[in-house]
């Protein structure tokens, strides 16, 4: 039985609802979203080898898990090349700034000082070709033994269809993935450790857009999906 | 050595000073005060015997907690006899609904068929007389041996001061308390369990206002402090 997953339109479709008839705001998501990635990249911390952190990063999620990832003692790091004029990004990395967190703009001695990377470059409406300066640094993520954690999709990868057949992006296996709200049919294809965070999705939204609120534990906001899909 | 408080006019500068330098949005900052209000809330339940909440308040962090303690799987059911016009409440209170979180009126009758009691009616804001129809409600909650949780400041209490000397709230000592951000003067009165939440206070912030950053723990977004003063 194959994970149940929904597809890019489905998604966007899924977060218009939250934030119309779902009453949430963007702020309140991004939250939510950036909270659960930031416990999902803690996860190798448990292995003794997290600290210095590097957040790649185009959207607000990242920069939400990089403070977190600081509150909880990490030194992370910002690669935020593209700085989006978004008034919410823009507060959200003022306060990334007022944490002293260092944002560089030299992409490959920032990879070379870290332990591991999360890659918050592209994320579910991803489609087409990946722009500059965004190559280089996929090439680079796909070429590190660094360990990665991805958020909603490994960047260059096709929602629905997974890697690129050929060129970059196409050996690119992060060793974890972190899938907001519900897994794209990308996972299919994902070999690596496979998170699922989100845990504000109603029974009834769930149910509306056919995929199972996980399992969560606690009260964590992220729960690792084994290898047995009966899970989900 | 006490504990290090900041009173209630620092307590309102600092909220104006996160959302204005520091860039936060009050979606943002009661997202994540209600996130710690409902870990708070769950402490009850490491004993077992926790299941059916009853989250009675005032303002938003009572609706966010309300949603967390829903996801954690527990059956909060809420008491909110003045429905807030603020929008941003509206929308809070909207996502409860959406998840079929009962809203009681009948106050006796919700306490009766609960295990937990949430207070958040009254926040560090608070200051003179309680008005209808909540003095009733502190009645009760000063009556009963059910384990209540106080978010900010058991209500009726002075910030400054503590409880009232006389009246109304004298006998009023919830089982827990969490301070949001920073620990207020009343604290010196308070005798249960103490939780701090509001892990996004920068150091600079905390040094700013001459509090410590107590010491959370994994991705904890409270922290219980001891009886230890020290440990703050």
């Amino acid at each position: 039985m194959a994970l149940k997953t929904i597809g890019a339109k489905a998604a966007a479709a899924l977060d218009q609802e939250l934030m119309s008839t779902g009453a949430f705001s963007i702020d309140q998501l991004m939250e939510l979203a950036g909270l659960a990635v930031s416990q999902a990249g803690l996860s190798f911390r448990l292995k003794g080898s997290y600290e210095n952190g590097l957040v790649v990063l185009k959207g607000g999620d990242g920069l939400v898990a990089a403070r977190h990832l600081f509150h909880y003692g990490y030194r992370p790091t910002v690669f935020y090349p593209k700085r989006s004029k978004n008034e919410l990004y823009q507060r959200l990395a003022k306060q990334l700034e007022d944490l002293d967190i260092p944002f560089v703009d030299d992409f490959p001695a920032a990879i070379e000082s870290t332990d591991h990377v999360v890659d918050a470059i592209f994320g579910f409406s991803f489609s087409g070709e990946v722009r500059e300066p965004f190559p280089a640094v996929i090439q680079a993520l796909q070429e590190t033994k660094l360990p990665i954690t991805s958020v909603d999709a490994p960047s260059s990868w096709d929602i629905e269809n997974g890697p690129p057949k050929t060129g970059l992006g196409s050996s690119f296996m992060p060793t974890a993935l972190v899938s907001l709200t519900a897994p794209k049919p990308l996972v299919n294809h994902f070999t690596g450790r496979h998170f699922v965070g989100g845990r504000f999705v109603s029974p009834s939204i769930a149910k509306k857009y056919n995929f199972e609120v996980p399992p969560y534990q606690g009260v964590d906001q992220v729960v690792e999906i084994g290898s047995s899909e009966q899970k989900l």
